[in-house]
């Protein structure tokens, strides 16, 4: 099986990025899911998420998890990478943030499945962890949406604040 | 989509909150969700959690974790650590803490599921961790709240009192 | 709501304990439970378990996990405490140990769930980890029990004996 | 109730074992079951394990992890010990191992279920971890043999050679 | 039982193997599985992987994670070792590796179930991993399949790009 | 050699202490130290300690590691802790929190050597770890403490304040 | 002794500070220490730190530990979130960075000692961690500088990119 | 070089050892040390270690760590085993119990140096850990243990009672 | 004080940067060191090193940490990441890769200080760290190199091979 | 520079090694070493050293760290596998394990220092590491020697015995 060819991705080739960091779903790309006819997992893993309280102006900081069932694309992950810098001088909740995260990749992607969950750094000895998913209506994937919603984090992490 | 705005919450803005150290439900406050047409998790890690032993009067400690599917409203994360220091001068077992903590929870937000889960520190060498859990009745979240009980801390962690 | 009262339980307001160091289960109390309405879960994490091997005499050492939904009575938590002591001087098997427990606690509080899990230290280079369960019969926890067992430590931790 | 006698096993109490390093089965005992009305679970953790690679002659090393639901029987630990030993110089696959000791485990208990878990180190920058596990044909516990394996290791542990 | 004899398998023995650095999925070899009568797992934990970024031939680096129900063949160990080096020069998005290396064993072994996990190092501060399975069509193993993408990573690892 | 005696002490026996709620050095008790020929370290960890913030009168949690050398006299332990349990509803600064722990614990023990060194939970994403110590002026212990203080934590400990 | 009173400080209890997210040390502010007669340390960790990379302009992240020995003067701890806010869209070199810091804390405290670690997350596989100290010119604290860097991180941690 | 003969030693080859449970220094043996021309460390990890408190009777739990540089003898492993099981029954306070220990080490080996740290569990959330070294008077060994003391234990294990 | 402005490195800049293979030094670049009148460390943490063995033309991997102290240049961290590139399909003895990088180094920026360790993936159950260090002769940096050597590694980290 | 030839060491290129399972010194090998100009360190990581209890004939296991400076010869890695290999039917003492192996390299080797550490799982509760080293008498590394004993172990690593 051929790999990848270079001028399949605008983003990865870019000489120099212009970055943006102010809320900027546009710049969200998708590539061909070469092997759509098999249900499969894709997880982002991205601990370097930055955005601001929209009360107080402050800095607040995550690690986001995505993860999804693709159907015909798949995200382009630098570009993902340029949405989630866009992030950094907006404000607001944390709730907000992993909803409106997974709504711009629904857009994108049409996907079969898709979850996000954002771990945030505490504010007041208190640390905040929204949790959403979706599955496509209709299908078998929403009751997988269901099934996973059930099963969500049985397990908290161990959290001590250091 | 828009962010939030200052207005919308009182606590976060507020100069000077009056700290007030024995159990006072009242200082709970709610937001609107944004997102209620779906349902998705919110989780809290409260690390620095304590209270009074009844009989003894001695300090207890505790990591609270409250996680909850919201309906229309959402608990406000500046009015949940004012209520939850709340509890720095009062006497309660631990298995009622954390019964009454969900019970505060559930009149304020009538949320759709909610489960509190308390680990408290070692006294005499023994700690004890209850967790309990509410799925609003006739829904499924009901029955989501028997499985999630059913399926509960089947993996203890390790603890050596160290 | 108001808190326990130092009356409520006579362990823990005693002035000294007499330890017992021989198997002794007539010491454990139990206390009233404030939310039997509700189901939810109680364990105890105690890691300073030991008992003599029948065959040796030499001291045994275990973590003992202990989880239970109660009914109608709680176990005092100081009366678990020495009841799990009068165990230092006792001889059994690990696999005896932890049946024995959990008989005493189904004896004293008439639970709709318990399960003791005990985690002994290695001798000849292996360790021995028994799990009971027990949901009271005829009713939905016996299912409960099953399910559970069924689901016991799929994930074994990782043990070096170092 | 009473604990052990010492003349119900013969291998704790023996004076000097003498150890065989080529498989012997025949070293295995059973001890009875006293909790045999109840469905309980027992682990051993074994991690000083090795063996011989049948191509190479080179020593592998591994932790077993052998968890059952007795019946009438419960394995002697020592004697397991011994068994464990007896590979000490005999050679096979990793995969045949597990196999092997869970045969000879099914043969002496008959117990109600059993499983087997290898973790062996690296060869070549490869680990290999089988699992096998059993229930007896024709019960319930042949449904919970199918659903363990099913349910097996959705978590692979972190593996990074050091 | 016998162990494993000398000539059942050609790549340990070999005295030196050559070493392809492109896509080589000829090197595979099968050995036969002595317990195809019992469905059990085969884990292996391939820490030292690595091919090139398709777009800047930038070398990538991951631990790929293969699991599976073997029928009438067993991957043989050492030939899958070579198989993996193979990749070391040949350029494929992430996504595509572990779906390739999965379709090649499905090839090789026609196992009964297969899963493949891929996870890579971060690049911009983002890490992938990509999750693939199988069960043969038809049968049983296929809604194993479907189970176990359905529950696939309900707990992301802790990842801190450190 | 024969063990101490119950009356050597007095808090360790009494019925119930009172709590005592804002700083109270007055609690201390010293005892005898038996090996007062014999240079050595006495180690007391203690991860409950709570107080206010002074500005904004918020609790602040820490865990505080003190560490000395004894001349004559030991500190009696569950005396530390009710003087540790008085800074409860005190307000200072976690500068000065560790420095007047460490001057109350010189004017009761006259020590050869003493440090006390308290790790804080973040405010603002910020934790703050004060360190001192003190060795008997004109003595050995003086030296002591400045080499202590010249190597003091070379290897901060990893912290992202979850 | 007495606590700190609320007007020693400014920034604690300003209502709604503005944040400035270019370099701006202007904003740090200093108080008084109340144990200047005592060598102690005072740390800061701070895993919060984000700042830009001069030639790509993209977000580079950062956990920055602060350590030093006052003399007359503390950092205001809530002034010191401001000041590192405040590199959030400023461009340097990581081996810029610490040393500006470092130098803006000289200027401000005129410290016995000082040091300042930054421990950044990989950017292409490789991730850079800058140290600098200080001791003031021609005391005992200028050894110690010496001393410190000369027994610098003789312990790297383990690092793999995840 | 010949390995060791079974004769050299009473205790390992024993039946059956009476294990006595008050502190019984008499069952320490010593045996040759066979590489008396070289000064070298010779550590035991103790994590069994349990006595009782001389004030309230309740049981204690600790891990010992003994380490010595043996002249002549070197302890007998078993019958230090079965000297550290006499303190089973026996009440101390947590800093009498290491200087013992080093005192009956000193008397039986006259080693050239030697160090005890005992690590205890947490009783009203304070645990405690004594440190107590010796070195041969009047050689290099007793610098030796002036310079250990003088390091110890700078990176004091992070402890939460849990 | 300024940033770096973008024309100060060629390497970052760059659009496609030519990947190279095989042992290629001269792919390293300096750029000016700015803080040069102080002496810091700078140290680079890079996990993702592989090169082949020279007997087996077998992959080999690494962890590599380097440490420097500069002079008047610093190590540019693109060029570094190259180089390190270039050691892929090159074959040499752990001893050697370690010491060469090292040689390289010096070449490139005749640093006071620099030192460089390698933690090397298992074979055959074994794997090995070299750690070189040099300091500028006639200077004090070479007596660091010689104290650094003789404290190097008194605490090998725990290794399993998993 | 050039990477190592294949002619240099003959283990590595050995088609099949005969492995002897009783102590066998005559298999080491040494290679030149190519930097011998300049003090360095190597170290072998050996978490699967078995050897028999001399006593018991029962199996004992360790992980053994191995590290030296060299002065004209390496140890071949391949060899010292071997020689590793050869404890697994010979019977010794753990403290005589240690001294023996570094003999063993002192007589092949003649190298500027050594050490050697071995850390064995526990019996009867209880487990040994002894740790030996050498300096090159009359030699700064003599005084290396005694520098390193005198620092060796300050920190006992944590365990548990599980
Ligand atoms: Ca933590
Ligand atoms: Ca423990
Ligand atoms: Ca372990
Ligand atoms: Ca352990
Ligand atoms: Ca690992
Ligand atoms: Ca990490
Ligand atoms: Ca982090
Ligand atoms: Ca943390
Ligand atoms: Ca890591
Ligand atoms: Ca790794
Ligand atoms: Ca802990
Ligand atoms: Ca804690
Ligand atoms: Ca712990
Ligand atoms: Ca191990
Ligand atoms: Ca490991
Ligand atoms: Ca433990």
């Amino acid at each position: 099986m051929m790999g990848r060819k270079k001028d399949e991705v605008k983003s990865l080739g870019k000489k120099e990025a212009k970055y943006i960091f102010d809320y900027a779903p546009e710049v969200l790309e998708a590539v061909q899911n070469k092997h759509a006819g098999r249900d499969y997992f894709v997880k982002f893993n991205c601990p370097e998420f930055t955005s601001l309280c929209p009360i107080t102006n402050q800095p607040d900081f995550a690690t986001i998890y995505i993860s999804y069932i693709p159907d015909e694309k798949l995200v382009e992950s630098k570009s993902l990478k340029l949405y989630l810098f866009s992030f950094r001088n907006h404000g607001d909740f944390h709730e907000d943030c992993v909803n409106i995260i997974m709504d711009d990749l629904i857009q994108l992607l049409d996907p079969k499945y898709i979850e996000v969950w954002g771990k945030f750094t505490p504010r007041g000895g208190i640390s905040i962890d929204p949790y959403c998913n979706y599955g496509r209506p209709g299908t078998k994937y929403e009751e997988m949406a269901n099934y996973r919603l059930m099963n969500h984090d049985l397990y908290p992490e161990k959290v001590d604040n250091r």
